[in-house]
Formats: structure tokens, C-alpha cells, sequence
């Protein structure tokens, strides 16, 4: 039998027991040109909050019945498709399932000879790859930039702050506790840390980079956002990648208040949506996996167990319990 | 003598009868190297409520007993600096006031002989150079690209929306009053104009711009901003040249609540400031008087008389009562 999250209710702020149902159906037989997966891992991400609105976005909701949406990792069992072989690895849109049944388009084999599957959901995916095309490529840093990053102990904020500092910049990271912010200091490299659960983050950002900033980094938005805009050098560029603390909130969002920073500073926000680097992927993990064996790239994976825990551990995106990148192991033994 | 407006107090909101207080004082005597101006006209921009303000911005704010800083233009009625002759035309940071004595730097002289004056404060002057390089530089306009802009009867707007004629978009003018639609439709040929005091703004863009907008100037901030925010194209272009409905508030200046549309659509939002580009004015100035005696680029001027009745004239920024550049002549019969 295949275990699938099904989308059962749109929530209204933060999901509950209600938002999906897990059901049980029949592996479906597979036809010509197609293939099975089982999948080994789900990868959880801020943005499927945004996924189960119904309101256009860069990406089509999901729909009410549909099973949820995720990117996960797994190995072909059967193949009909002569792109695929039975033992291979492959990762795409699976699906919040234990099986997935596909035609081949959007999953692609990746090679775990010599990493864990699990990176391939992490540093290697697609926190890694909004990482390394933000700060590059949106962030467009330079050697000596002081670039600051929030959800900075997160699977991309931790990515991008170890990006910064192999290019040379000055690197302040913003997390929400001491455990975090050891951990981006001692463990990653950064230059240093924020603790916005204790500290003023006004007054802690002006500590942090007495003479401004070049870079910031936004995964979190709100009263961050404000704090990084009340401290632009000219020039200065803000990478818009997300806004985790808004994601769950009822009433509005709230705006920038001091966006007029950007006017005094002659700095631009800009907005990104990995998917458009799709065509780059490949050089991109080229530089990464490098980086990973000399050591110059660390990542963590918090993994989680069994897909009837999918909600539950779904929350730990939003109230901080977890470590780099969050994954539900969802193979059974 | 020399009649000056001098600042007296930092306003809360909007200026009143006490920021500033006219004085006379006796014309003084120029040294060596120095030339005294006799100011025509005085320019009334939004951005000098900004100046008045004791934060940190693009700009020293004005100190409490200093002549308030404005653009002026006058004509040079004595010299002993070898750069100027009497009678010359000068444009500069002259100040509020009937003569200026000046060393001569920032002090520019200009060729008024085939244009008034008066153009050389607006559509040849600050307002205009901040149209030109906003919209080409920081807008990046190209031929068939769904350009809005707010404040369009205004001094930048009228000049923005005429250059994207020019360089063959669509144009969609914003502007508060049949008078201004009707002036922006009919006399500088954008495409249509939406009354903001009239219409639902949010429906109004929707239904002016169907398949969304390319780029957006905005000079307005607040509603009209968020309205924008909701309708762009990918990879849409937002120039933050004001938030003139914001900068007479009192309370929190308001934030674009909507903002991660930048992020759904790829989106930039950037700031200018115009002395940025002072060494390319004069590029500007020959492609804009071109298109004037081209015919294909017009402009209109406010002009209002007596320096003493400056607060008045000013409030006329912010309550719309204008069309086109707003000037305040302080010479005297």
C-alpha cells in the first residue's frame, strides 16, 4: 500500500490536524514510459506554507484533494521508461507519498556514490541552490562585503553564509537562540552571530556592521527586514527569498515601514525564485560538491520519522526546532 | 535689502506657520572670487520636506536658523569670480531668498536664450534630469513595455510618462483629479490616466494594465504603491523616486504590505537619488531639449509669486492644487 498526504482544508495561519489526511491506496501499476519510485526522504520548506493558499503565485496551489507537494529523494523499483533504470537514485516532485508513479518529466538521477542521499534534498537541492544563486547572482557580493543573512542556521541562510565567506565577505548571521548561533559561528565560519530571541535586533545589527551593510540576505522578513533596511551602505542590495515569519499570519502582512531606505541608500530589493537558475543547476552543484570535499561547505539535515508525522514536524519550520535543512524519512522498514 | 526664509522650527506633519520665519537682512558685500545672484524663481520640490527633517538621509538636513535650502534660478548683478560675467543666467542650490552670494561652486550657468527661465527648474532642471535617469537608467525601460506612473501631472511624472511615449511603451498616468487625467491624456499623449481620487485603485490598474506592468515609477508610496505591487509582470521594475503621500505623516510611515510580489515575480524595487547622475546631465539636457523643439515633449510650470507666501505655496505639493513644476518667483519689481 502507498501512505499519501492528502491536502484536506486550506488552513488559516498556522496548519493544524485538519489541513491534510493521510490515506491509503494501492500501488498503482505502471505503464509503458513510465517508472516507480519509492521515495526515502520529503523535504519540508517554508514555501509549501505558501503552496496551500489559493492565490497566484510563482507556482499553481495545490489543490484541495491533490496529493501535497514536495520535492523528495528516492530509488527506482520498476521502470517502463528507458531513461530510468531499476536501483537508481532519483529526486524531483514526488509528492508527500511512499510511492510515486511518473513519467519521467522533472525527476532526475543524481549520483550519492559518494554523499548521502539526504544532501541531495539539503545543500545539494534546492536550498542549496537558492542559496548560491541568491548571494551570487542577486546578491552579486563582492570580496569584502558585509553581507547578513537571517534564518541563518536554516538549510539556505547557512548556505549562503558559507558562500559569502569563501568569496571573502564579512558575514553576520541573524538565528533565533545560543544553540543556533554557536553553531553558525563555531561550526560554519561566520564572522558572527545575532540572537534576535534575545537581543534588540535594531541595536544588535548596528553592532554587528558599525559602518552599514552591503548584502542582506532575507529569508524571514517582518521587523528584520526593517532593522537590516535601517542600516544599508549605498548601493546595497537586499535578496528577497522569503518571509517565514509572515507565512502564517491572518491578518496582513506587514510592509517595510523604512523601505525608503532604499531611496537614501540607492539600494535595490530584489526577488527571486530558484526555479529560473534551473538551466544553471548543474555548474552550480559542480562548485558546491567542490566546496563540500575540501571542506569549505558544511550542512546540516534534522530528519524526521515516518510520514504520519508530517504535520508535526512541518511546524519546526516555523518555530525554530530544528537544524538546517528538515527532512521526513518516509520509507518503511 | 534681501528677504530670506529662514527654518525656525521642525514640523510635525505638515509645515505650518511656524517652520519657517521670513527675515531681511542688508545685501552683503562679495569678496574676492565671489558673485551675488538676484534669484527669479525659487523650485518647490516634495523632497524638501524630507530636508527638514533631523534624520539622516541623501542630504545634511537644513539647520534650525538657516536660509531653507531650495534650487533657484537669477542672473549674476555683480562678480569678482573670473567664471561668471554679470548678467549671466546661473541655476544652484541658491536658497530661499532674494539675493545669494555664492563662491560659485555648484553654481551653473545656462543658456536661457531660447527657452524661458523657468524651464531650466523643471523640465531642464532637477525634476527633470530625475525623470530622464529614472526611468531610462533605473527603470530600464524598453519599446512595449506597460510603464504606470504615479504622480503624473507632476514635475517628474508628466516627464516620465512623456519619455516612455518617446522610447515607445504603453503609458499609464496616476493623478488625483479630472483636471490632471484629462491634462496627461489629451496634452502629453499617455495612453490612458487613472483618477486615484475618483477610482478604486487597486481595480483601476487592474483594468488599465490586464496583462500586468512592465515597470512602475513611483513618486507617491502608501496605496497606490501596494496597488502596483499586485499587478507586475515578471521581472517588473519599481523605481522609488518619492512617497509624497507619506511625508507629511506623523505616525509610522507605511510599509508595502504586499512586497513579496517582488520575490512571485521576480521583481526589483530600486531607489534613486538624481545628483547620482550629475555628470551625465548634460547627455540628458541635449536629448531633452531636443524632443522639446521636437515637439514631443512638454511641460508646465506653477508659478506662484512672493516670497512671503512660501508655506502657502508649498502646501500645494502635497494637496495636489498644481499642475505640472511648481515655482515661487521671489523677484521684485
Amino acid at each position: 500500500m502507498n501512505k499519501q498526504l492528502i491536502l484536506n482544508e486550506r488552513p488559516k495561519g498556522m496548519p493544524d490536524s485538519n489541513t491534510w489526511k493521510l490515506q491509503e491506496s494501492p500501488i498503482p501499476d505502471i505503464k509503458e514510459g513510465e517508472l516507480l519510485i519509492q521515495n526515502h526522504y520529503i523535504s519540508l520548506d517554508p514555501a509549501m506554507r505558501g503552496w496551500i493558499n489559493d492565490s497566484k503565485s510563482y507556482i499553481e496551489p495545490v489543490q484541495l484533494g491533490d496529493v501535497m507537494r514536495a520535492g523528495a529523494i528516492g530509488k527506482v523499483i520498476q521502470s517502463k521508461n528507458s531513461h530510468f533504470k531499476v536501483g537508481q537514485t532519483v529526486t524531483g516532485w514526488s509528492g508527500v507519498q511512499q510511492y510515486t508513479v511518473s513519467n519521467g518529466e522533472g525527476i532526475y538521477s543524481v549520483d550519492d556514490s559518494q554523499l548521502p542521499m539526504q544532501k541531495f534534498l539539503g545543500i545539494l537541492g534546492m536550498p542549496g541552490m537558492t542559496a548560491y544563486f541568491g548571494i551570487l547572482e542577486v546578491g552579486k557580493i563582492r570580496e569584502g562585503d558585509i553581507v547578513v543573512v537571517s534564518g541563518a542556521a536554516g538549510a539556505v541562510g547557512s548556505v549562503v553564509g558559507q558562500i559569502a565567506k569563501i568569496k571573502g565577505c564579512y558575514v553576520v548571521g541573524i538565528a533565533g537562540g545560543k544553540k543556533k548561533c554557536d553553531y553558525i559561528v563555531n561550526e560554519l565560519g561566520f564572522d558572527t552571530a545575532i540572537d534576535y530571541k534575545s537581543q534588540n535586533i535594531f541595536e544588535a545589527i548596528k553592532e554587528a556592521c558599525p559602518k552599514g551593510l552591503d548584502v542582506y540576505f532575507d529569508n524571514v522578513g517582518g521587523e528584520i527586514l526593517e532593522a537590516a533596511l535601517s542600516r544599508l551602505k549605498k548601493h546595497a542590495r537586499i535578496v528577497i527569498c522569503g518571509a517565514i515569519s509572515q507565512y502564517n499570519t491572518i491578518d496582513d502582512m506587514k510592509g517595510p515601514r523604512n523601505y525608503m531606505s532604499l531611496l537614501v541608500n540607492r539600494a535595490t530589493m530584489q526577488g527571486m525564485v530558484v526555479m529560473d537558475y534551473a538551466e544553471k543547476y548543474p555548474m552550480a552543484m559542480r562548485d558546491m560538491a567542490g566546496w563540500i570535499i575540501q571542506g569549505k561547505l558544511k550542512s546540516n539535515e534534522s530528519v524526521y520519522d515516518g510520514i504520519e508525522n508530517f504535520q508535526e514536524t512541518f511546524k519546526r519550520l516555523f518555530t525554530g526546532e530544528k537544524l538546517g535543512k528538515l527532512l521526513l524519512k518516509v520509507i518503511e522498514k
